[in-house]
Parts: structure tokens; C-alpha cells; sequence
């Protein structure tokens, strides 16, 4: 067997501004250096406690099953799925972008029926279809719906969701992969039942955990199942005698430097101050949106309906798209994203999450989309880009 | 809502020698600390290829479908499983601990029908058994079997199993999660069609990832399935095309920061050299079990299969196995593992994986040991067992 020549890992140094990863604060990859206690070291599972307040305040609820599942934010989609949803059950599906898309296959896998809820890529559900729905399916065990959009950068509102899907005896399954710890999530307060995220969005941790918290409607749920969850690995049952205080009974080995980063990136998002961190999501988006503009880019998402943590732009007519993230990439050490689906080769999606909200990034990105845009003759005057951010940080 | 009041990460400083997290070399943890790139960065996908062949050395393999599943080592089990497995298909799974038993769980999770081969905890299964189990079921799909019992300490014989499979149509899934890269894995020689690991064992990385490698044949049989994969995590097809050189089709976000820090890890066992790891292995192990022997300790595992990277013991008549656990962690910050099921409150589980396999762990251990039972009135005279893991040292 010949042994493979794997040289010293020095990876260039990026500023992450597409759809996530986001940018991670040296305290938490210092965090993600330290040495490793063992999963069921009575330090670690305090720790675990720590781990768990710290997401309830993040996630504003008072779920006692709230945790972190061993695995990137799809995980955490398919552990509130899988737990929930037995075979013939019937789940309705808002499908507005790729994420809600998943979440139909998912069902499906599932066994269950999916009832899609189609919307075009960059709209929001108007509830009334929801409730609809719900008044036609007849017996419908939930409801699953996108927060935040990743491929549209379109913002659903979910308050009243809950309430409504509660009058028709279904649960409320919400995917906050792209908005929880940048844009207000109010688990308690929607009346959601399965909230599930991702670290390495606007909490601005490294992927691979899936913050998930249930409420006890939904463990109801789970304990009245007729059949064993699909899923060994994410069977909600059995990983929460892990994490529950007082059990703490061997499930798998957690992923220990991942729960060190990550109880290090909550306490960054909780000493900043929700508030505080939602503001400043807001303020950036809107003068990278400005900028944008100036640019000739309009956004994919409707008016009033648009994420602060993650902007999905249409390139300008004419644009080569791809050519200029290669360029973002080779001269200035910028990743953003293209586009996913229907928009692949229309879309720029440029993330200001966490740590990397600051306004250096907003002035960086627009510059260097500007010089871009200009290889291909298709840029205003230097500096149109970044004097329409700072006009729109000067109004705030 | 009350924000939690969570202190700086300052966890204490353990010597890991339990049945796994192991000791982490501090190159590793290093790569864990580097700044992320995206998941989709060129720079990137050259590291993940460069892990895929690296994983290749290690398992001993040729195999294309090489890679790391985004879980832990549960994760790559389920992987293997529901991948492989439809419902109503059959498997042989050998039980003989708790991972065979986890095996046959997932099994039924997937709808297929397990025909479980029950062997004592400790011993090993002696193949003519599955010789006639493959005759006795007619058609089976697989033959499901851990090559490194972690709750025994009992190492199967894989050799020739995967020949006998074929010859009856069957693939052959094994378990090497507490093998690799510290006791010989031979994918390739075995025949074997799914093999999967954990990176916290042997391979000293911490935990988080699940090393997976798939046979053609196995790759074959995945694209012959009827149904799709019940998992859309976990499935195959999916992954692969996000791995696949060429294709790096956007799945889900991958572990950056422990795909860095496998790369590490992977790198510095094969400067080592897998031959000189497994020796190494081996000489800790002879001295530790011929230290327990001196106070007292019997190995679980049937003699001549006795894994060298994790001893699996049963403490003297008499003792109470668990203040011995706590005194050890207590006073000299050394974690070692209790029995689960059967064997609860009665063996302890010592691993010498990786990094944590070193001379000055195996003295540490044993001394530390021989004080708690010291507190128990059931200590020999002060030194014995440290004495008779020299006199083994001195043997090799």
C-alpha cells in the first residue's frame, strides 16, 4: 500500500461571507484546541448542562429536551423528522427553497406522506395556505417550515404558526439553520415544536452540531409511537437519557471538542446580548444591501421578507457570476456562494452571520465584487459599492 | 430569560485511557484550532481527497467509496447498515457485546429480519457457525460482525469471512472501530464489503467523525435497492457525489475542523507506520495485562484474542470496581472505563489506543490502580505491579 505524501496543513486564510461557515472568533477555536475529557467525565456532563441552558436562552424556550445532536444542521432536520413522523403519516411541507425541499424527501424516507406546499424561491407561505391545508388533509401529524432560507435568503414568518397548527392537533417543525443566534427566533413564543439549527451559521462555530430542542408536546408524540425511530443514532429517546441530568446513560461518544466550541461561541452570542446581535445583523445587511444595489443587484427575496444574516442577490444582466466568486477567491481571499437549484448561475448568496457581520467585511466583499465586476465591463465608478454602504451606515 | 452564567472552558487535565476518547497529539489539536475554510473550497476538496487516500492506507484498501461519515462512529454503523439493508432483507449479525447487539437494533430499525448469533461476552465466534447459519436462511444480505469488541475486549478473527460470504451471496459489514489504525485492518484481504470506524480510538483525533469504506460490490448493491435509503443523512449515494473527485455536489455542510484534524491524525500514523503502531500497541498491552495480572485482574477476552488496544478485565473478588474509577480520577486525573451491560460493576475497560498507548501511561495506570485497592485492603505489596509490567517490558 503506498503511503499518500500529505504535507503540513496551512490552508489559505479566507473571509468567509458565503452561506456558511461564517467566520469563528479565536476564543473558540482555542476552545476547539483544548485537550479532551471523556464523554462521561463528570466534568464533561456538566459542561453538557452548561451547554444545554445556554442554547434554551438562545433558542428562547424553557424545552428541558434541548441539546446539541452529533452532527451538521441536516442532522438535526432529519432527527426532528425521523422522531416525529411514523409510515402513512401525513406532514405538510412548505417548500420555498432547497431547504424546505429536503425536508419533503425526508418525510418521505419516513414513510409518510408529504403534502408540498410549493412557493416560488424567494417568497414567504402566506399562513392562510397553511391553514388551509391543514382544514383539507384531515389528519395531519406536522407542519415543517424554513425560518431562514439559505437558498433564497427569504425570511418565513413563523409567529401564529404554532397556535394554528396546534387548533388541527399537528406539530410545528421550524428550521433556524440560518437565523437562530442572528435573527430573532422565539421558539417558546411561536408555540414551535421541533426546532432544530446549525453551529456554523450565525452562531459562528465550526460545523458539526445540530442545536435541537423539542417541546413536551413533541415528546409526547414520541413516546405514543407505534414503531421504533428509523434512525439508532438519532433516536431522541435514547439520546436524551444522555443528556438528561441524573441519567447521563452512554448513547455514543459525543463530538467533545465540538461541544467545548461550541459552548464557547454561545457565551460570545449571550455576552453580546440577543438584542444587541440581531441589531447589528440588521445594520450590516442593510448597508451590504445598499451597496449591492449600487451594484445593480436586486435581491431574490420579496420586500419585507429578507434575512439580515444572509442576503441572495441576482447578478447583474450579463454578469459572468461564477467568474467573479473565482476572482473574490484568487485576489482578495473572499468566499461567498453561488446559487443553489433554479438559481444556479443567477445568484450570489453573501452571508453576514456572526463574526462575520462587521462592517470591514460589508466594505472587503462590496470592493471586491466591484473590481470583479469590472474585468467584464460591467462595474459604475470606484467606490459606487462602498460609499452606498457607508451612505446607509451613516442613517444608523 | 435568564441568561446562564457559563465560566471560561478550564476542564481538567486527563490522561484518557478508557475505552476511548484516547490522548490527542498536540499537532492534532492544532488542527482542530486552524482558522475554516468553506466546504466547497478548492483548497478544500484537495484535503478531503487527500484524507480519502490516506484513509485508504489505513483501512488497507483500494476501494474508491473511501470516506469520513459526518457522526461518530454510531453514525458510520448506521451508515453501513441502512444503506446496505431493505426492508425485508435478512442479516447474520454476530452478538457477542454490546456494538454486535447495537448492529442487530439497526437492523430491525431498517425492517430487515436479524439472525442473531448469540457468543458469550469475552469470547469470539467461530466462523463455521456463520458458515451454517448462510446455509440454514437462504438468501441473506449481509453478515454484520465487530472486528474489535469494545465491551469485551475480544478480537474476531475476519480472515476468510468475506470469501465465505460471497460464496453465498452475502456482503460482509465489520466493525472496526476500536482497530484502526492500532490492530491490523485488512479491508482488502478480508474481502470485506462495508467497513467502518471511529476517529477517537485508535487514531487519536477526537471524536466526530466516522471513517467508511464500501466495497464495489457493496456500491453495487446500494444501486440495486429498491427503495431509497431511509436515511438522507447517512445515504451513499448522496454523500458520494459530494466526495466523489469531479463532482463535489453541495450535500451538506461537512465537519471542517475535524476533517483537519483527521488529516492530522492520519498523517502522523503512517509516519509511524501502521506495522510499528500495531507493535506498539502490543508491548503496552503485554505490560498492562501483566501488571493487572500481579493485582489480581483476569482479562475478559478468551486467550489468543485479546485486543492489544483495549483490555477488558475483571476486577478482583471483592472490589468495588467503581470507587476504584472514581479514586483514579480523583487523585491522579486517569480515566479508565467500567463494564456496561452484563458486565457493569464488574471488569474495568483500559485502552492504550494511539497516543495513550506510551510506557509512562501503563506504569501511571497500574500504580494508581494498585493504590485504590491499597484503600481496599486489596492491593499486593506496594510495587508488584508496576514490577511485573517492567519485567514484561524487559521481555520485548
Amino acid at each position: 500500500m503506498n503511503v499518500p505524501a500529505v504535507s503540513e496543513l496551512a490552508p489559505p486564510t479566507r473571509l468567509l461571507l458565503g452561506p456558511g461557515p461564517s467566520m469563528v472568533h479565536p476564543r473558540v477555536l482555542r476552545a476547539m484546541a483544548t485537550p479532551l475529557l471523556g464523554h462521561l467525565d463528570p466534568r464533561f456532563l456538566e459542561l453538557m448542562t452548561e451547554v444545554q441552558a445556554q442554547l434554551r436562552a438562545v433558542f428562547r424556550t424553557e424545552n428541558p429536551f434541548t441539546i446539541a445532536v452529533s452532527g451538521t444542521g441536516s442532522a438535526g432536520m432529519e432527527a426532528a423528522l425521523v422522531n416525529l413522523l411514523e409510515p402513512g403519516d401525513a406532514a405538510i411541507v412548505v417548500a420555498a427553497g432547497v431547504f424546505g425541499n429536503r425536508m419533503a424527501d425526508i418525510v418521505g424516507r419516513c414513510g409518510a406522506r408529504a403534502v408540498k406546499l410549493e412557493v416560488p424561491w424567494g417568497q414567504v407561505c402566506d399562513p392562510a395556505r397553511i391553514e388551509e391545508a391543514l382544514a383539507r388533509e384531515g389528519k395531519v401529524k406536522l407542519v415543517a417550515i424554513v425560518h431562514a432560507e439559505t437558498s433564497t435568503g427569504a425570511e418565513q414568518p413563523i409567529a401564529g404558526l404554532g397556535e394554528l397548527c396546534h387548533r388541527r392537533g399537528a406539530l410545528l417543525v421550524v428550521d433556524t439553520v440560518t437565523s437562530l443566534g442572528g435573527v430573532p427566533v422565539e421558539v417558546d413564543a411561536w408555540e414551535a415544536d421541533a426546532v432544530y439549527s446549525g453551529t456554523q451559521k450565525c452562531l459562528s462555530c465550526p460545523p458539526g452540531l445540530s442545536p435541537l430542542t423539542l417541546s413536551p408536546r413533541a415528546l409526547e408524540a414520541v413516546k405514543a409511537r407505534r414503531t421504533k425511530v428509523q434512525s439508532w443514532y438519532l433516536d431522541v429517546g435514547l439520546v436524551a437519557d444522555y443528556w438528561a441530568e441524573g441519567k447521563r446513560v452512554y448513547h455514543h461518544t459525543a463530538p467533545i471538542s465540538m461541544i467545548y466550541a461550541l459552548r464557547e461561541s454561545l457565551r460570545l452570542v449571550l455576552e453580546e446580548g440577543l438584542e444587541a446581535r440581531f441589531a447589528r445583523h440588521r445594520r450590516h445587511s442593510a448597508a451590504l444591501v445598499a451597496g449591492l444595489a449600487a451594484l445593480g443587484c436586486t435581491p431574490q427575496a420579496q420586500e419585507g421578507h429578507r434575512l439580515s444574516s444572509l442576503s441572495c442577490v441576482r447578478a447583474p444582466a450579463g454578469v459572468d457570476e461564477g467568474a467573479v466568486r473565482r476572482a473574490l477567491l484568487a485576489d482578495h481571499d473572499i468566499e461567498i456562494g453561488g446559487g443553489l437549484g433554479p438559481l444556479a448561475g443567477r445568484v450570489w448568496r453573501i452571508g453576514l452571520m456572526g463574526e462575520s457581520a462587521r462592517q470591514e467585511n460589508v466594505l472587503a466583499v462590496l470592493a471586491a465584487i466591484e473590481q470583479a465586476l469590472a474585468k467584464q465591463g460591467k462595474a459604475p465608478r470606484p467606490g459606487a459599492a462602498v460609499s452606498a454602504a457607508l451612505e446607509a451606515y451613516a442613517k444608523t
